[in-house]
Order: structure tokens, then sequence, then C-alpha cells
């Protein structure tokens, strides 16, 4: 028996009957419908997926005649009776309840919308499954303005949405960011371009009330929100695992091992109702990941099965599309880094998706993490109009593969003008990995600049006079990189820092200062590009 | 000094430049130009890239401003003195001879297009440099009609350029097929396309003689060629080093070692001219690849300037697009394992670029190729409208990180509706390894079908009775997967292989005849699509 018919329930039930022919399958599942596309929801709101049919994969009918399969729609599982073996179901249009008996049980219930005890809360319509969009969807028609509360995947996809029907939409995110998987400096154009569509973004307040057709800030303003969209987050479901007896750990997750047991060997769970190792430093973590949850419907079958199959620790990688920008991560982000404190060496870079000369060049901004004693890759973020997704991807898969960062700058990756770079924005981040694990080159970031020069460092800007003009960094000298040789004398004693936009001719103008004598100048990484976005300037 | 200056040439200077800054460094390029962008110069002839000066990424003096490099364009090696450490160069304009020292010469000649002894080859255009392109620009008003021989990379680009300048294009290959990489299933879409737009395809015929305003063909065929354009291929430029005395192949290429060194200790070569070591069986090969080029220049300044890096193997990742189609290789293809005789597995899917129910879902098809004892990636390939690169891109990302076939399924690559699938189709082509490796699936390749049914084998056709009617495999027997379950006693004794249209209820059906006490059943690889495509039926 599984619980929970979506992304892992339904997924370890196809592959359980492809495995065993003749086992006795059935599916329990609360809302009325399995397999639905749930990545998909926010886009029916916007009208980009049309058809509210096409959110339907699959129905308890198709999976009956296909698989063999028992699904029951409309059926809560109430309580897990594990000395008899049985699972109390409650059919939720009736009331009537039932016992069904199980050898194996699976898990699968998901994770549910946060809703925190606000004045108002019940006002705010959460986003799950396909009856929240429905009751969404119907709401759109008479309202003019939303609030969505929370700039997750979720807030950020429903705020866009929104904008897509022609309401008014204010996005309301209680920390100084939103798209928490990316560092500060790195969501900068993200913030724009909600805003360059019109959304309200307010950042570093919370909601404290949400009232009748406006939601009330801790700062004391007001927002126009005839629809309440609450985006929080999400928390594990367990509520029935927990009065089971079975084991949560402190964050409500449930406990399993490598092969999806829970503290009950007859009882399995998977998808984002369990914990999770992290594929870093194998802590537990829990990550509500579509592709995780699939991954872990497939291999829990396998478990049942007989098949030696282990759970994979898990990288995290995730993209939203906002506003046409495409945002991705893998691994860990800067902040994650520090808290932990692990030592590491950050790049920026600004390359374009593909070759400069070919019609349609956009930048997008790549950062990498590295580990600064092993040269291990240990996360990447991406944004950008377009092939953002391949790079994160790629990434991706050479950390799964244990390259090293220095290792990017050999892949081989398909090179033709439309598609990519000779040196590809990913072989770009070997050659700085490179530099810097050799000693080459050495970077400071955006972040550590100003303490530098308050230390006695100069700065030299060795872009052109035009771009020197049309905005610089406080203190900054003017020195063209194409001018340096000739005016090594004209530099002052001391510390040396040089920028330039993105990086590029502040890695030449370093190595020029090198060979006449100033060694180990380092370059701001990123450039004026990462600066601004950081600083905010 | 270093002879040629495009991309193996100019990367191996400015990264020598870095590397060290006080080193006398020359480039000698013969032709007008350096770094310009030969993989754009097909799409300046149609209008897609529209300046001639994008094509110019670089010029003598901005090197020379920036680098403090010396670069003689119009300026021909004509011989390398290898005693005197000198080389001999011409003005081509001029006609005058000098000699230049070098403490270390480095080779970057590129490869040439190839131009057979046929009559009349002398009115053929090649493809290499600026003034080649410069001369099939001012022919292309003149001409009504054009043909291009040779179907390769730059045959293909070079004729959908030339049908968007409105010419009358035939493309003429010797052998069976265009894009050789490709095995002859997978490159059926991309004649397809070829001809949807336009161009008149003559596969499997030579040219024999190119007369004024026609060519004619073997098989005594003419088509009409105001132009033509040769881009048969092309071969290394290795007069100079052979003149010179160093060693090379029997294919021409010069012969370096791990470090670039030709047989002369001061003399190093990279890029297009040289021998590579392949990827999976350390065999000599030639790649003329711009991003292996652009690598090893970077390489052999590291060598020169005494840093510890090595040449690395190359997979021969390439892509190329054509009317809209991406077409994507790495590795080895099928044909070139059976050459080699090594036991293999292969997969053919069909999957969409991103997430079904999101509008725009597109398929391509997709090719792995398995080592049959190790699960060791062997190579992949790609044709689909969309994308197709990344895909290519992850999975040689995965071959050089050493992951097997059967990791691919664990990938965790970025998904949301629009970018991918929860089950991304890399991921799939992980499932489906898995399933042969351990025994679960096996599959049977298009073209060891008839074999299989003239040895008794009953072939299956598990789709629905529509798709049976609008087209189906000689000797199918309809038995859709929906009523297998309850029709298994209709079967007949014996082998069975079963089908659908691209593999996926075809799995399920060969489950359920294990099931049902019918194990072994064999799954026609890539369904009737890929039979259709390989058998061109």
């Amino acid at each position: 028996m599984i619980i929970g018919g979506v992304a892992a329930g339904m997924s370890a039930a196809a592959r359980l009957r492809r495995l065993d022919g003749n086992a006795h399958i059935t599916v329990i599942e609360r809302s009325g419908n399995i397999s639905f596309a749930n990545c998909g929801l926010p886009y029916h709101v916007g009208g980009v997926i049309e058809q509210r049919e096409a959110l339907l994969l699959q129905s308890p009918q198709a999976i009956k005649a296909r698989f063999d399969i028992d699904v029951f729609v409309g059926t809560e599982a109430t309580a897990i009776n594990r000395e008899a073996h049985t699972v109390t179901v409650r059919e939720v249009s009736t009331g009537a309840t039932r016992e069904l008996p199980y050898d194996k049980l699976v898990l699968a219930p998901g994770a549910s919308p946060v809703h925190p005890p606000l004045p108002g809360i019940e006002r705010a319509l959460g986003l799950r499954n396909v009856e929240d969009v429905d009751a969404i969807v119907a709401a759109v028609p008479a309202a003019r303005s939303a609030v969505v509360i929370g700039g997750g995947f979720i807030g950020v996809e429903m705020a866009e949405n929104l904008v897509h029907r022609g309401l008014q939409v204010s996005l309301v995110e209680a920390t100084a960011q939103v798209m928490a998987p990316l560092d500060p400096e790195m969501v900068a154009p993200v913030h724009a371009i909600l805003r360059e569509n019109g959304v309200d973004l307010r950042l570093g307040v919370a909601v404290t009330s949400i009232g009748e057709g406006e939601v009330t800030l801790a700062d004391g303003s007001t927002l126009p929100g005839d629809l309440v969209i609450a985006a929080i987050g999400v928390k594990p479901e367990s509520g029935l695992a927990k009065e089971a007896g079975l084991e949560l750990n402190e964050r409500g997750g449930i406990v399993v091992d490598e092969t999806f047991h829970t503290s009950d060997p007859d009882v399995f769970a998977v998808g984002d109702a369990v914990v999770k190792r992290d594929a870093l430093d194998g802590s537990a973590t829990l990550v509500p990941l579509a592709q995780t949850a699939n991954l872990q419907g497939r291999r829990v079958a396998d478990v049942i099965a007989g098949r030696d199959v282990q759970d994979r620790p898990v990288l995290g990688t995730a993209i939203v599309g906002i506003f046409g920008l495409q945002v991705a991560s893998t691994g860990w982000n800067e902040k994650r880094l520090v808290v932990a404190g692990r030592k590491h060496r950050i790049i920026h870079t600004h390359p374009a998706q593909h070759a400069g000369y070919y019609p349609g060049a956009q930048q997008m901004a790549l950062k990498l993490l590295v580990d600064a004693e092993t040269d291990e890759i240990l996360g990447a973020q991406g944004v950008g109009p377009d092939g953002v997704d391949k790079r994160i991807d790629v990434i991706a898969t050479a950390m799964t593969g244990g390259l090293a960062a220095s290792d990017l700058a050999e892949l081989e990756l398909a090179y033709a003008p439309q598609f990519g770079s000779a040196k590809d924005p990913v072989n770009m981040l070997g050659f700085v990995a490179e530099n810097l694990a050799t000693g080459l080159s050495r970077n400071i970031q955006w972040h550590e600049l100003a303490a530098a020069q308050e230390a006695g460092a100069t700065l030299l800007d060795v872009r052109t006079p035009d771009e020197y003009e049309a905005g610089r960094i406080p203190g900054a000298v003017l020195l063209p990189v194409d001018e340096l040789r000739d005016r090594i004398d004209e530099l002052p004693e001391g510390e040396l820092v040089v920028h330039c936009a993105v990086g590029i001719r502040a890695h030449i103008a370093a190595q020029i200062l090198a060979a006449a004598g100033r060694p180990g100048v380092r370059n701001l990484d990123g450039g004026y590009k990462t600066w601004i976005a950081g600083t905010g300037q």
C-alpha cells in the first residue's frame, strides 16, 4: 500500500508493478487527483497552461488498465495500525472509514504549505494540488489585486502568473531577498525583473495581518490584496507518521535509512516528507524537489522488490523561470559555507550564453563556489535570460562525477556559435578556478573591498575613461589596461586591487603588474557588475 | 614564435603573455586577419551575422596594445630552420622574405579544405578564412544556384545559409548520409529537414566534374551550380612541419606528446593540425574542433611557461544547427563500435525537451551507447528542435567524470516545467541503461528485427488500433498494452518481440509478459519511431 499518489507515490507504484507483476498494489490519495503536474500549477493560474486537463497526467482508471493498481482518490489515511498491519482510511466526501491491510507500506505524503498563525491567515490560499489551483482560478476574475506572501520558488512563480492575469501584485518576503538558494549579489537581477514587471516587491518586512481586501505589514504599511497567496514554505506532512510512532527529526521530517526504511521495518517513506542526506557533508536536509521525489519513488520500489539499490545524497539542483529570467542553483551557496566555516574560493563571471558574434548573445551571471583546499566544487548559481539551465546542469553533473573545479576547464562541450562558445562559460569558470588554485591569480570579493581600501589598498579601475565616467567604485583610480605597461611608475606603493567590468581585463592587468614587479595584486571578482549587484549602488 | 593566428595560435599567444610578462612573442598569420570567428563564417554568408566586422574579434593593433604581442598578418612561414632556430617568412603581398629567430616555436597552422583532383575543381570555393567568405559573398548576388559538395558540418551550414540567400541549393554527399558522427537512423530527420527546406540532397553519389554553371555526378545527372562550394573535409596543414622533418602520422597529422612537443624539443604544435588521443581507446585521432584548438593553445603556453599540465584525450563533442534542428554528438557512434568489435548496448529514446504539459514541448531523438560489460558510457547522439545541446553536454560531462550509464538515472538536473522534466531525458536514459545492465529488460535494435522475425519471433505491437492503422511494421500483431493482461492466452509460443511508438509502453508490456511466465521478451529499442527512421519505410 502506498499513501500519496503524486510524484513519489505514483513513481513507486508504477515501478513496483513493473518489477512485480503479481503484487497487490493500492494507492491512497486524499485529493481528487493523482499524478498531477504539481510544478505546473502556477502556470495554469497564469493561463500559460490553458487547459486544466493538461495538469492531470493520469486517472485512476488509466492506471488500473495499464498497471493493475487500485487507486483510491478522495481518500485520506487517518491512522497506521502497525501491529495489525492495516491503515485506517476515510472517504473524504462521505466520512466513511474502513481498514485496509498491508504487507509493506510506503508513505509518500509530501509537504504542505506553511500557514503561520497570523490574524486573517484563513483568508490566504495555498498552492499544493489541483483543488487549490481551482480555488485560485475561481477567485482571480473578481480580484484586482493580490499579495503573495513568500519569495521562494512558488511565490515568485505565483507573482509572475498573477501579473499575467492582469492583477496588481505585491510580493512580501520577510528576509532581505527572494530565492534563498541565491547569494545576495546574484539575486539583484531577480529583484529588478520583478519590479520591472510591476510587482510591488517588499523585502525584509513581515506580514502582520490579513484583512478584507488588504494585507498589513510590520512597518505599518498596507497592500491591496483582494487575493492573498501563502507561499511561505512547506513542511513535511508527517502527522500520520508521528501518530504512528515513527521516528521524525527535529524539523518534522520522517527519518529513513539508505533503503527508505522508517523505524518500522515494514514501513517505508519517500519524497518531500522524508529527511535526506546532503551531498556535501552528509547532514540531514529537507529538499522538497520533484525530481528527487520521483527518483525516491522508483528506488523504494526497487528495494521492496529486492533489488540492490540505495538512496543517494542530494545536491538540491533547482531552477525557476521569472519573467523570462532563468534562475538556477546547485549545491551550497556562500551564505551556507560561511555559516559552516568551510574555507572556500568564489568565482563570479558574466559570460554570454553563446558566441558574442552570433546574433542574440545575452549576458548571464554565474557564480562558482570551490573548496579552498581540495578544489572540490561546492556549489554554483546562475541568473540570466538564456543558457543558465545548461550550465548549472553541467556543473551539477561534474559535481556528481567528482570533477574538481579546475577540471571544468577541460570539459568538451558542444560548440557552434548559436549554442555556446569555443571557451564555454563552464570552461571559463574552470580557467579561473585553475588560476586561483595554482596561485597565478588572487581575487577579492565585492563585500571585502571596502575593508581592503580602508586598510590602505589602492583600487585601480582598468576600464576605459567612458566606462569610468558612466559609473565607478568610490576611491577607484582610472588606469586603462592598454596604458598600464607605460604608466606603471605612476602607481603608489602598497597593496593594489584591480577591477574592470567583469574581471577579464583586470586579470590581464594583474599579470602585467606581476611582470613589472608587483605580484599578488588582487582582482575584484566579477568586476564592477558584481560589485554593483552586491552593494546595490 | 607562433605560426598561425586563429584559435589555437592566438590562445597560446595571449595565455603565454599572461604567464610571462617579459617574453618576446611573435605571431605569424598567412591570411589577413587573426582571431577571426571561423565557426561564424557560414553565417555571414547567409546574412545571419550581418556585419563582416563581427567576424573580426581582434586586430594586430589591439593585440599589441593589450598584450605586447607582435602580430604579422599576410605573412606566410615558408621554412623552419631548426638548426638555426629561425623561421623564413614571406610577406604575401610583396613576396619579400626574411628570417625571424625563435627560442621556442609553436605551430598552429590549422587544417585546410580538401580539394580532390576533379575536373573543374578550381571553380570550387572553400571556406576557411575571412578572404574565403569574402569571395563567396561576392559571388552570391550573381548566382541563382549552388552546389555544396560534402555533407559535414560546414557543408550543411553552407547549404542552409545559401538557402537563406535565396539560391537553389544542392548538397552532394558521396556516402549514404550527411553528418558522419551520427548513425543512420539518427540522421533521418536531418535529411528530412534539408529536403523540407528545398535543398536538393544527393546521397551516395560522387561529383565527377565541375563545369561552367553545372556539376556532374557519377550517376550521370547534372545539378545547376553557378556557385560551387567544396566542403568535403579538411586535412592537417602540415606541409611546413613535414618539410622541416618533423614527425607526421599516416594521415598527415603532426605527432606531439602529451605536452605538445613535436619530434623537435623546441618546436610545439597544437590545434587542428596535430594528432590527438581518443578518450575511449587512446588511439590516434584528428579532431578539428574549435574548443579543442583553443584549449590546446592555452595548454601549450602553460607548458612553455613551465606549468605542470598535460593534454587530455578528446571525446569529440560537437553540434550543428540545421534549419532550427540541433544535431549533436559525443564519443563514439555505433558504426565505429561495430568496426572496433567493442561489445555495446544501445538505447534510443524520444523525449520532449521539457514537461509535456507545458506549452511548446517538442520531441527529440536521443541515442546512448554503453559498454556491455562495464556500463561505461561510450557515446551519445541527439537530434531535435530544442534541448539537445544541454543533454549532450550533460552526457559528455558524465563521461569525463567517469559516471556509468546507470548513474545518469541519479543526476540531479535543474527542473521546472519550461526547462526539463522531473525525470529528465538524461535520467530516462539512465533508467533504461540500469534496466538493461541488471537484466530487467532486453532490447533489440531496428536493424536486428527482420532477422529475429525470420528466425520465428512474433512481433507484438502494443500501441492502439489507431496507431496500428496509421502505420505498422510488417508482420506485427496488434495487442494494445492495456488489453494484454486479459489476452495473454492468445499469444503464440516461441520468441516474442514487443514494440510501441517509442519504447515505454512496450517496456510495460514486457514486464506484464514476464509476470505471466514469458520472461526475456525483447523490446524494439526506440519503438516504431526509430524503426521508421532506420529502415526509411
